[in-house]
């Protein structure tokens, strides 16, 4: 299975879980390719919205470009939306991570396990936050 | 052009001009496919979020399927969003319809030029709206 074909399937992954869970969520047509801020998920309920960049890795680390997480926090900002990483590795739950959270990098932003396990979010925790 | 080509680049346009308005928008990805309740389009700014259905025809009315209306509004109210057609006839600026008024025809629903300019607003009309 290709890289982006992988990509994808684990954004759809992540819908169902959302849908299950009682939230909407739709993959956006083109994210990545847009001349517009766009994050690759949108998410919400009643109470809350979330822009959500998703990744899925067989390293134990992931690097963002600053590019990538400008267009999801600019998207978040205009749409109002919270902006989030949902980041999966291998043999772990997804992973929800705020910006701030994650390390600089050279010019990257960098995620990985350690850090996930310590700041991040299981989707349970993540869904039962209150509104922002 | 075909039919699908000429919905897509419509709901393209319409994306642009919800930028240029200062609010974010996207076409949903596979809406109309997925298995999820899903709109066309999903807009927002800090205030409002829009989950929209989008329409051009050549023809002076256009139909909907009761399971496309009912797809809209669930996703709509699952997402926390106003549920809103946007309809483009020849030669005409978008309307903005409600479901609300849409006309019953049968089993379909019913949307014509004459509806349209009495009930419909137009995009600036649509965007000065306040919050519901």
């Amino acid at each position: 299975m290709n890289k982006k074909k992988k990509g994808i399937d684990a954004e759809r992954e992540l819908i169902h879980l959302f849908w299950k869970s009682g939230w909407a969520a739709h993959r956006i047509a083109g994210s990545g390719s847009s001349r517009y801020p766009s994050p690759d998920i949108i998410a919400g309920n009643a109470l809350r919205r979330a822009a959500v960049e998703c990744k899925i890795t067989k390293e134990s680390s992931k690097y963002f470009s600053q590019e990538e997480i400008i267009s999801l926090q600019s998207f978040a900002q205009q749409f109002g939306a919270e902006a989030w990483i949902a980041i999966k590795f291998p043999k772990k739950e997804w992973f929800f991570m705020n910006l701030e959270d994650m390390k600089e990098s050279g010019k990257m932003k960098m995620i990985d396990i350690a850090l996930a396990e310590m700041k991040g979010l299981n989707l349970s925790q993540f869904l039962e936050m209150k509104a922002f």
